[in-house]
């Protein structure tokens, strides 16, 4: 068989079959940026290579997935959260100009070029763990320009660097203050308006909303849904972080990706979830930085039967993480994932978790040949350790 | 004046006189080494410098210091921790050779440059993050011609990379198999054979112990502590880590530089070191990774004037961490430090810990040249995020 490139005499974690579906001294070959096989090394097809790497002994996963972030924004609230620390109140900040509106200024204030260089930084910490595709959400303009100035840098980010780049509309991300007592007719604003615009100019793959007391209602959240897929869009949502108002099954009724968070969703919502395929995102960096106390019914999810999925959350107020590596960490010694369910959460349920599953997240033939190749004694350590920095290589569509 | 190096357009977090001591657009000049002149640009002496490098507005700190590591050893427990997360107990682990003899195991069957080998991938990462100084325990070894392996091996450290490495003799770890039953006996072979004999060869700095229900008593650390002073040797304590023991107290009364963990410490240990200037070295990864509930109590510390350290206990059962940042992060976010503490943690009160007070630590003439130079908007950048490579360059010794 002709192809690109084959990887020899290495370990490979396929993430497909049952559990991390471990093929000890296997060979993957690739074509097109495409994996063409993959299997032990015994009885492996004869290759015509272009290239051979023998991986010398070297683990193989699947490239990781950070499949919900918002990478994409301008300015730093390193400031406020140290003041914090040194006894402000939340209301002393916000008196401050600070929180989200902090952010949302200094976004609408830059350029795609200035999102993109001040998010490049991020990018590359998650790049240099082994992620190939990365989700980013816009929801720091809150205004139709500058939010497509924000989904714009998203684009580009997957243009200057070897990475996917698959975006969400987050303009339900915090009612902005020239809405100020009219959250019902920003929805429509979004849903008749900006979401039809920048939808046709081919800037969302997906829609997310943040439902909660302080954010959006259940039936705010539901007519943007129904707008999002009477456009063909899918949705996702965060859900049931502070409290729960029940938009995990809102989401699964509307066929969700995922719903996101996820502290104080209830049995109904995991059985909602379940029925409807969706996967449940889980952010221990946020639940981390914020001290939270309430878990995800991680048992609950568990024994139902729905994907668990573990992202980075990367902003500037709750969750300024850039290691996909810490959050799968996060989850397990935080939330009690099993390693299997943290390297899954990172891969093929992530994949899912952006309606790409069955294009990556595997090591199967057909799907994107993004590969991490790792300096690790066994898969656990990527769980294990913490600030370590066990990448040897990174491959991007085949290269 | 004549230097080797000039750095300008600098920001300095001199980390001297009260809190961060900021000097905005400053000047550092170095010779041989050391620290020749700190301050403002405006007022800065004319140098002939045989280099200068524009700083380019970036901040530098001290070189950070990383005064509680276990970081040589061999072998790797990820193992039983995905085992345990998968649902087996601690009986279960133990059953299977699992715990702190598997690593005393490894070890034992480690030769010098296999422990260099080893270590060098956790040091890297350390020194990526700005690190130039790190203390490096015995403890694994358990016989004393492996002791002298782990503190050979942690000496070599030293020499392969640029890096100042200070050794600490912790044989009274975890009672050996070969001595159970005679803890008695061992602190005395300790006390009399092993620790005149490692200090003889020039490869013990300090004397550490481990005071609690599962290891040592304050009877037998006192015993140790005895003869490490008759040498010469200053001494530290893990103390107050899973009970109260009163071992910082009893640290204290040696002079201890440092007592360790602390998160069981009462009134009466806090007043102790307060008066015999001990440093409280915080170990938050330990605490995080353990999933302990129980913090150090910080404000009694705080008010007391105790200084507080930061590390990262890099070990491989109860800390696998190898982020000196991240460290400051669990400092800030889960014991509730303040930014100024976790940096003056890392810095001048980490050399303090290891006796280096005024030798280094901080940005002050007569001081070592360690810097690290950094890609961030102000110094709360450097706890506040969690997995980001800030670091722009090292430092080391003037160069
Ligand atoms: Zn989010
Ligand atoms: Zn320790």
């Amino acid at each position: 068989m002709q192809c690109d490139t084959i990887w020899t005499n290495a370990q490979l974690a396929t993430m497909a079959g049952s559990g991390l579906g471990v093929i000890e001294n296997g060979v993957l070959a690739a074509r097109d940026g495409v994996i063409l096989h993959v299997g032990p090394a015994d009885n492996a097809p004869a290759f015509q290579a272009a290239q051979t790497i023998d991986c010398g002994g070297r683990w193989i996963t699947p490239g990781l997935i950070d499949a919900h972030t918002h990478l994409v924004f301008a300015g730093n609230r390193s400031d406020e959260w140290e003041a914090r620390l040194a006894g402000a109140s939340y209301q002393d900040i916000a008196r401050a100009g600070g929180g989200i509106m902090a952010t949302v200024r200094a976004t609408r204030g830059a350029s795609v070029d200035d999102l993109v260089a001040a998010a490049l930084p991020r990018l590359d910490a998650l790049l240099a763990q082994g992620v190939t595709t990365v989700e980013i959400k816009s929801g720091y303009g809150l205004t139709l320009d500058a939010e497509r100035t924000m989904l714009r840098a998203a684009r580009m980010l997957g243009t200057v660097r070897p990475v996917h780049v698959v975006t969400t509309f987050l303009g339900a991300h915090a009612l902005p203050p020239e809405w100020v007592g009219n959250a019902d007719g920003y929805i429509t604003e979004l849903a008749e308006h900006w979401l039809p615009t920048l939808a046709g100019e081919g800037l969302v793959d997906a829609v997310d909303a943040f439902c909660e007391g302080i954010a959006f209602s259940p039936a705010q959240v539901d007519r943007l849904f129904h707008a999002a897929r009477a456009l063909g869009l899918p949705v996702r949502l965060h859900a049931e972080q502070l409290s729960n108002l029940g938009g995990a099954a809102l989401a699964a009724e509307h066929g969700a990706l995922c719903a996101d968070h996820l502290e104080h969703l209830d049995a109904a919502g995991v059985a909602a979830m379940a029925a409807s395929g969706t996967v449940a995102m889980l952010l221990p960096g946020a639940f981390y930085f914020m001290r939270e106390t309430v878990k995800p019914p991680i048992a609950a999810l568990r024994a139902a039967g729905v994907p668990m999925a573990i992202a980075t959350d990367c902003n500037p107020g709750t969750s300024p993480l850039t290691s996909l590596l810490l959050a799968m960490n996060m989850g397990a010694t935080l939330f009690g994932l099993t390693v299997e369910e943290c390297l899954l959460g990172a891969t093929v349920h992530a994949a899912r978790a952006l309606g790409l599953a069955g294009t990556l997240g595997q090591l199967v033939p057909g799907q994107r040949a993004d590969l991490a190749i790792w300096n690790i004694a066994r898969p656990a350590d990527l769980v294990h350790g913490m600030g370590a920095a066990p990448l040897h290589a990174r491959i991007w569509s085949g290269k």
